[in-house]
């Protein structure tokens, strides 16, 4: 079985074209980790060559965090030509029960598509369960949040609903938990700062793709190594921030980090529980 | 009343949902400094969804930095909503006087809805009062400069608009004046280079919207201390520049110093003048 | 003939506008270098609005990168106006050879519009000129790099299709060639590590329509001294670089040093070749 680290060191050696439709506010940082961890991302969202353009990736990052009619059918194209072509596949439902527009464009790429992974916080992750959720905007509720003290009822909650839907459900929070319905991965990286900068959870879901496309074998180790290598990021961008340094350094920070990682920092840092 | 501090503590405190639709230059910082306040941002624009999101939300920022047919839909729409909710709206006209697009969106939009504020620098603040301005693009022509020879002349005509359009006008250059039409703060805060870094405009009206959500009652001191603060944040952005360090890193370092300000580190650098 | 830093002193004394029609991924680094090298920004898409922007401008760059059919209607109708008014205008064909609908839109606008200059990578380049490459998504394929021992080949094919496109063509890559059919430059700054970044390339497009606009009488020029900053800047973005800093932070080090460049500096740093 793969180490966290050798799923790193597998992107690194493959370096994947991983193709992303994804939301105008983290793009770049999007971007950027993509590359920092190994891969390469291409943006690409236009109905009209969109299966083209999955067609050479290795991998399809699909998020909606600024959806809009034209780019839904993008997501919709994109998705059943990279399904049929074999290639993992991510979802990242960035505000779902937020909008009526978000849960259904959300659960209407469910049906038409076969995810691999779905990446989001609690609250998005419980709306596509149960078809409902408290979300607060893009962020999770309170309420939902996963903790030492909630963790074996979420686990349970969780585990059963990704061997129904056959796929791996990666909820992130201050408790990241991965599983694809047998095992299921609780993994303690990251720090709290990371909630106040846009973007890491869809950076996140960006180099999970990644991830993913790069250890086909191993997918749920991929995807929790993942998450485990962006907490660590997290953590070692915050432990070299300055007194005058606040949330921008610190985005910057983590994305240097994941650059200047390798698979055996990630294997030293990580901190992944298997239940 | 409310020190600019105690604004900024009602941020933190209540950590409203901002809606904005915005451009995407500088969306990201927008989403950043409104995380850095204490704030919450969602960035929507579909016209499928923003009514809904908008009532989920405390405010409603528009920037029209990079409207589009479609978009223009999407900002009246969430517009007449917010504002049937009672939500703070603020509009930020960029670069109105560089197109007759430009233009007539800004007075088209001030005309659906009422917008509780108005931000931009003082050639676009013309274009809408008068109906022209000499605009360089999205930067406010020398021309229009507002300096200490023309501040009684600039109080005069913003007051006088602003009392006649029933709201906040908040125009932004080297000296900032924010008035409701009877009273007007002026502002010496911030520093030359903020100008030479993209989107420091397009942050403030994200923040002063979420200072606006915050504070209701007190909606022409929120807006004065939203502008102090981004001000303060670029002094002291600039204050620790490094040699080699110039327009990128100023970039972060205002959102740092931005997520770093607490209301006492504002009331102590604030710079307002009441007239 | 003016050196490199006569194009970029040009530059910061002229100011001139710029109007980008570019992608959403590095649009806000193309905005940001664009203020860094003295210049200004204005991003509009909207084809209700590109030909009046593009009239208060001084020069046009368009960036296929996220093209959409929207957004490719305005490209047309921003460059025709542009090149009515005889403004200098810059195609980046970002991904030529990754789709169909990126080679025949870049192929297309080539043959409405009269391109001053077309800078991409190889792969992108060689899609163009002869109608195939074997492009890696955005990033130039292996086998399409330019090497000391690919070096005369490379120039004599370059040479060829700008004599008979009568273009400026602006080939970067880790040899970096500009040549208007006549004359070949070879530019030997940068760092590998731009690479692992995104949106140098879009960067450079955006600075070298500056320099291109500030430097009307000596085009070629103006675009080999944009392509050595943008370089030069790589190398001391990267020489300040900390052992924690990684690809986020090069990022915005490479925006710093173009910021505090002057013309002495770049003619210091500068290494190009003619042959």
């Amino acid at each position: 079985m793969r180490t966290p680290g050798m799923c790193l060191d597998a992107v690194r050696a493959n370096s994947p074209l991983i193709h992303c439709i994804t939301n105008y506010v983290t793009v770049n940082d999007v971007a950027n980790v993509i590359l920092a961890c190994g891969a390469s991302p291409i943006m690409s969202d236009d109905v009209g060559e969109v299966e083209e353009i999955t067609s050479i990736c290795s991998g399809l990052c699909i998020n909606i965090g600024t959806l809009n009619v034209r780019t839904i059918e993008s997501m919709k194209a994109a998705g059943v030509k990279a399904e049929s072509l074999g290639h993992p596949i991510l979802l990242d439902p960035v505000g779902a029960g937020a909008s009526s527009l978000r849960t259904n464009t959300a659960l209407d790429l469910m049906e038409t598509i076969r995810f691999d992974a779905i990446r989001g916080n609690m609250s998005e992750i419980k709306t596509l369960i149960v078809g409902s959720g408290t979300t607060k905007g893009v962020d999770a509720d309170a309420a939902d949040a996963v903790t030492e003290e909630t963790l074996d009822g979420a686990v349970h909650f969780l585990k059963e609903a990704a061997g129904r839907m056959h796929t791996i459900l990666a909820v992130t929070g201050a408790i990241d938990l991965v599983t694809d319905g047998m095992v299921c991965y609780v993994i303690r990286n990251g720090c709290p700062e990371m909630g106040h900068i846009t973007g890491t959870g869809c950076q996140l879901s960006g180099m999970m793709t990644a991830f993913l496309a790069a250890n086909e074998e191993q997918k749920l180790q991929a995807a929790a190594a993942a998450v485990a290598a962006m907490g660590l990021a997290g953590e070692t961008g915050r432990a070299h921030l300055a007194a005058c340094e606040g949330n921008a350094t610190l985005r910057n920070r983590i994305i240097d980090a994941v650059s200047l990682m390798d698979g055996q920092v990630l294997d030293a840092g990580a901190r992944i529980e298997q239940i």
